[in-house]
């Protein structure tokens, strides 16, 4: 993930959630993407130390585990600048052009000059992330699968030029497709920070019960008597992702006759979310910022002995070591 | 310079001879490009390693001293890869599809497919080269001084954007021109690698003196009789570099009166050569593999402490760090 700030629920059933799970079942890296962010906050890059270590404590937080998996900090493993150097050198530059965010973000960004060489290679450097771990696996939701496939390419022509004793050495991973579930923001459009619509892993319980408060209904419940439908309303979603069965069957019957209240309803759609985000709450708890500095300064060492065995086959196969 | 393999004659006066020279009055860094080797030749990287000892070793017997300058090869310096990820973020790719050199080169190398990030992006990796050392002076001849000017644009875009306690991190260097003179290969035309016209840093004297019989000479002078001119004739630009005062008065006055035959002309040349390469090839014998590599191992570690004196500069002014 890149750093951006504390994270929030959005991006906790997006990915963090999913990639807790992954741990028992697979050797993980999980990394902050600092060098990303500079692709588009180069002009004032202030905010990405600060919100780099906030990232790490969420993943922390949300249960990534170091004594599982590798966290770490990809500016902190000097591989994450070699790689690119070198894929860059056989990445066609049409390939680059013709990656779909490149121009949507330019758009989406209109106010930032996205026009400068390193917003144009941010393919070439998510891919060097990836393939510096000889991955199986690239655990993606559904609209992520796109980026993977560019990776998967510049692998094969990779391989296609150079070899090691015959072999491969970049293999193409696979995407691993992990549960994306829609989860509104309180304004009802997709949860996001650039909406200012989030609740996030750190709210204390009285700012997600406020949050809720505010959270846009079925439009069509207008008065407390109007029956509504969790359907066609943002809390309803919530209620599908977090709410136990009982809870959502007692949601449906009551809004469908308007035998509950919207407030009562988001009463327990807030508690609900308090039971999740309460564990994850208590373990941020427990990192002071010297663990945290402990656990990037392993990761660090952990990923840059993964990263320098490939790179180690990398330079051989490009006969440039 | 590139690692192209066995430096001529041309390479020698074009830029050696004054690094050498440069040595007494400054402190010097010179390396073998070798990942800029990798911007055309990333097809078949296979002479790069090979290449690269050869030029070192050339720049050894040229008389640049381990214990005057700094000599390394630059992938062997790990800020060569992370500066150019910085620098990358900042440089619009307009300025790097406007550099003559960029559509030239596709075009002189239409047999390669130079369509590439890492070929466009190459003057991002020229400016971080040089910037990484904090230059006052980059030592070029009269045509390379383009090269320095956007070097000099990127470090007053990375200025602009980015202080370290208000001061700037990254200087804008300064030409420092060094004397390039005109020197023909044996077909009269530029001495060059491409053309194969060349006269080796390495070449012995039986060779330098086969090389020079068939070197071509004033077209007018077709017969012993026919008087010739020097101005006109690639042996006379020889002498005019190469030649003392004396033996180039003989040969104008020779050649112009028909006194002297070529042969005659071209052995005074080969004399001439002979005595700057003699010293050069007696050095080039003195360096042993295992000195060779010593030297490379020195300066990597002298180079290295320098860059990461910069890129610490750097990664504070961008507040990475
Ligand atoms: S009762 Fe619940 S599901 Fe129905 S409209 Fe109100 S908040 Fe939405
Ligand atoms: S005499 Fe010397 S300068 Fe004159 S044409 Fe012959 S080679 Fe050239």
């Amino acid at each position: 993930m890149r750093p951006t700030g504390k994270l929030h629920l959005g991006n906790y059933m997006g990915a963090l959630h999913n990639w807790v799970n992954l741990q028992n079942d697979y050797e993980c890296y999980f990394f902050v993407a600092d060098l990303h962010a500079l692709t588009t906050d180069y002009a004032d890059p202030s905010n990405i130390l600060p919100n780099t270590r906030e990232v790490m404590l969420d993943y922390l937080a949300a249960g990534l585990d170091p004594a599982k998996s590798v966290l770490f900090v990809q500016s902190q493993v000097k591989q994450h600048f070699e790689l690119p150097l070198y894929l860059g050198m056989i990445t066609p530059v049409g390939w680059l052009e013709r990656v779909p965010s490149y121009k949507d973000m330019q758009e989406n960004l209109a106010e930032k000059d996205l026009s400068m060489y390193g917003f144009l290679g941010y393919p070439v450097l998510m891919a060097s992330d990836i393939l510096l771990y000889q991955p199986k696996y690239v655990p993606v939701g559904q609209d992520q699968q796109a980026h993977v496939e560019l990776t998967r390419e510049v692998a094969r022509r990779f391989n296609n030029f150079y070899k090691l004793n015959g072999e491969e050495v970049l293999p193409e991973p696979d995407v691993l497709l992990t549960p994306s579930p829609k989860l509104p923001g309180t304004d009802g459009r997709k949860m996001s920070k650039s909406y200012g619509n989030t609740i996030l892993l750190s709210d204390p319980e009285p700012e997600v019960r406020k949050k809720l408060k505010t959270m846009v209904t079925d439009p069509a419940r207008v008065r407390r008597t109007d029956p509504g439908d969790p359907d066609k309303c943002p809390v309803g979603d919530l209620h599908k992702v977090f709410s136990s069965h009982d809870t959502l069957e007692k949601v449906y019957a009551g809004c469908r006759t308007a035998g509950i209240g919207c407030i009562e309803c988001k009463g327990w759609a807030a508690d609900a979310l308090v039971q999740i985000l309460n564990p994850i709450q208590e373990r941020r708890a427990k990192y002071s910022d010297a663990d945290v500095d402990d656990v990037l300064k392993d990761g660090a060492a952990r990923a840059e002995a993964r990263a320098e065995q490939t790179m180690a086959e990398v330079r051989a196969a490009m006969k440039l070591a």
